[in-house]
């Protein structure tokens, strides 16, 4: 059982994700041993892509352990859930101390703090791992969100940095934190990438209804902004989606696509941490929402004849109306960015993971979904102040959403005057106004509180907790 | 042990919920055995309302369950979590098959489905119960929503029935559904409740900042909505919040009130739920995140000097204006109700409970504390159409909503172009207009999921799942 074998790293678990990294790995130069439970894929991986690098074929899990050099480093690349439950209680009772396990699933966090801790008990490194990009990224380059110790990143991690996406010369990869932290992280970029595909649905509809425009002609707007501040991946692959035709009916793909959006959780997770942690993340909320909205068939059934109440939309001048949408889109996607980065910041406060957010959108800048010149900003503002409290509020972000803000206004008014839903523009204008407001209606919701609950307010005159006898007398006293 | 005692019903927990709770009975006629862990709270319940009823004094668990009537019936108001079961856990030794356990405190439903699972085994009854209408309730009449089963219910139902609320005759009390219904729904309820209050809040904002208006001429305002169809606890109270003065400095008592409300957890439980059941409660999730963002004072703090660019608002027309916002406070309501009733159909189905949403709306009309004229007619909803999708589409709340629509579109558009941050007011219009529209650009999002993750779309022409070769010749293939 000691008898150490040659390969650098394994991998178990070879559907898609898994023979992509797998190849990837190899094509690095690293051995790879390679196993799944269904010998089929493995054998496969290795008729096809045998020539790419070295390959270990271990036709089971104590021959994948038997492969690898120690201290052995096995990648977990199966379903969330039960089914990496059961490969990693297959897998440990083969290994030795010392030895680390990466779940570079997709795992709610939580489970990846029960798993290091049960692995850290007998002497395993438990490496949770955020992978960012696909099909596409897993061959070619993700960007990847290791947790664990130092200890375990200090011999995984530059095998993991070698084969992350590289972007000016710098990996997108980096030790996110201890325990859950990887995993917290990627919740966190998979919940920003559903803003930001929420918002580039409602400026796509907002100039769809606004110019009565065809598909065709907003990909070159899609296109134009890609040359802008909006440069990123999202918006890339939106102009492209747009100028595609559907081959079937000779009308715009967009167009014969139904319009319910499906979702695999992890946005619903990022909200109910935000929950948890106290963050507004509405941006966030607003789109997950949004989805589960489109999908409500019986919902939007019944509603279908509800009046509308608008009048004609006639946009005077169109290149101001897209340029007021642009600006738009960007003030709200900073905005559903900061929220996101807040919430890092109050999950690594609350379980101590001490993570540097200009990290963060340093490994995301290839690789990943969300993947945009903009993250070199975020980056930026954190060198500038690694505390920054409110990222919106860093001195580059304010002047260049300051910039924008009257036409967001003025599309967010139109969108209510017209009827166009705009759930997460309006809601981030309306986050906007109010973390700069001097002063929010929530002291007459603490006067409720206090009145129908007696569960007390502050004063701004003097610190302390008071309650007001609202059904007696109405004096006041220090609770 | 089985000779069987003489009170009808026994409460444990004499906080001042419990307190009240069990004084409400003794005042109903009925026979109260008390008991509390520490014996000075019985005893001081005694010796002060004694004479209010019949009262049996219990000084350890064991005289509280022998001086019960069997089957013997528990009340536990105590906090919710780990006390709640550690009372269950000295409590149900001392019980007998049939006898039943009531847990009217705030327990998140999940506790609740365990908890009567772990008793339904040895044979015991668990009523999870909301109650609802705070210590004043509780005295005089709460609304109160029990779960737990049919058998359960036929026996304790009568006596909850006499304590709670009347309305037009008819007890604010009803059998929920089994196992958590009953929490469930107390947790909708308060869902609701955050929404209502922020709504009220927003409007009130608008209306200080549209009119420059002072809290006082602002509680005339609220005084004069709840003669109409806004008639409420909650708007009743808020004019009486504005109207009051603070003592100590002779300001209005809401300019003195620190601007950071609070929540004790069953906001963000609501909404966490929602994103499970993947049922949209816009409403309530904006308003839960408003409290959250208004606590946020390291944000806010570094927000403050974020530019408004916003032109001086002078609202022309005062009682046109005043006029606009509660019609737009009224549709914006009437979209959170109808999340929330959505919500509880969903979980209904989900779980199995069969809940008759009428008659929610109905034991809420009195007791709590989102009490209102309005909840009629929702009543009046589900007896049209019990399995209605969307309560927003039932003809009167259709037309009622309708007539205000074009105003909610002016008060959104306002408050976008003046920097007043209105988040549940702009969420529930995006909400209705979502609902009802013909398309969404949901399209757009399903065409970029497939083309960064392969995670498939369908047509609008064909049945079926497909995905097109985005990296390679772009043919669609049926998946």
């Amino acid at each position: 059982m000691t008898a150490a074998g040659t390969a650098q790293i394994g991998v178990t678990g070879l559907a898609v994700m898994g023979r992509n990294l797998a190849r990837n790995f190899a094509q690095n130069g690293y051995t790879v041993a390679v196993h799944n439970r269904s010998v089929g894929r493995m054998e496969s991986l290795v008729a096809e892509h045998g020539d790419e690098g070295s390959f270990v074929p271990a036709r089971t899990m104590a021959d994948l352990v038997a492969a690898l050099e120690r201290p052995r480093k096995v990648v977990i690349m199966v379903k969330a859930g039960a089914a990496t439950d059961a490969v990693i209680d297959e897998l440990v009772p083969l290994l030795e101390p010392g030895d680390i396990v990466v779940d570079a699933g997709n795992a709610h966090f939580p489970d990846t703090v029960r798993r290091e801790a049960a692995l850290a008990a007998l002497g395993l490194h438990f490496v949770g791992t955020g992978v960012s990009g696909g099909e596409e990224g897993a061959l070619n380059g993700p960007s990847i969100m290791p947790g664990g110790t130092v200890e375990a990143y200090a011999s995984l991690g530059p095998i993991l940095e070698r084969i992350a996406a590289q972007v000016d010369g710098s990996p997108c990869c980096t030790h996110v934190g201890p325990g859950g932290a990887g995993h917290f992280v990627k919740m966190v970029h998979n919940g920003i990438e559903y803003a930001d595909m929420q918002l580039i649905a409602e400026a796509y509809d907002l100039l769809r209804q606004g110019l009565g425009a065809s598909a065709g002609e907003l990909a070159e707007v899609f296109a134009e902004w890609n040359t802008g501040d909006l440069e990123s991946f999202l918006i890339e692959i939106t102009a492209e989606v747009l100028a595609h035709t559907d081959a079937a009916t000779g009308s715009a793909f967009v167009d014969v696509v139904m319009d319910a959006a499906e979702q695999k959780g992890t946005g619903r997770w990022t909200v109910q941490s935000a929950l948890d942690l106290g963050v507004p993340v509405t941006g966030i909320a607003e789109a997950t929402f949004a989805r589960a909205l489109s999908g409500s068939a019986a919902q939007r059934a019944a509603g279908r004849e509800l009046p509308a109440h608008t009048t004609p939309w006639a946009v005077a001048d169109r290149a101001a109306f897209v340029e007021d949408v642009r600006r738009a889109l960007y003030a709200s996607k900073v905005v559903a960015y900061s929220q996101g980065f807040e919430q890092i910041a109050a999950a690594s406060a609350e379980f101590g993971w001490d993570i540097d957010r200009g990290a963060m959108a340093r490994i995301w800048r290839g690789g990943c979904i969300i993947r945009a010149r903009f993250l070199d900003r975020i980056t930026q503002a954190y060198e500038r102040d690694g505390a920054l409290p409110l990222l919106l509020a860093d001195p580059y972000f304010a002047a260049a959403v300051g910039e924008g803000v009257a036409a967001w206004r003025r599309v967010v008014a139109a969108a209510a005057t017209h009827g166009v839903p705009v759930p997460a523009f309006a809601s981030s204008l309306a986050y906007y106004d109010g973390v700069r407001a001097a002063g929010l209606p929530a002291n007459l919701i603490q006067a409720q509180r206090d009145y129908f609950g007696a569960h007390t307010y502050r004063r701004t005159d003097r610190p302390g907790t008071f309650h007001t006898d609202w059904s007696g007398d109405r004096t006041e006293t220090e609770a």
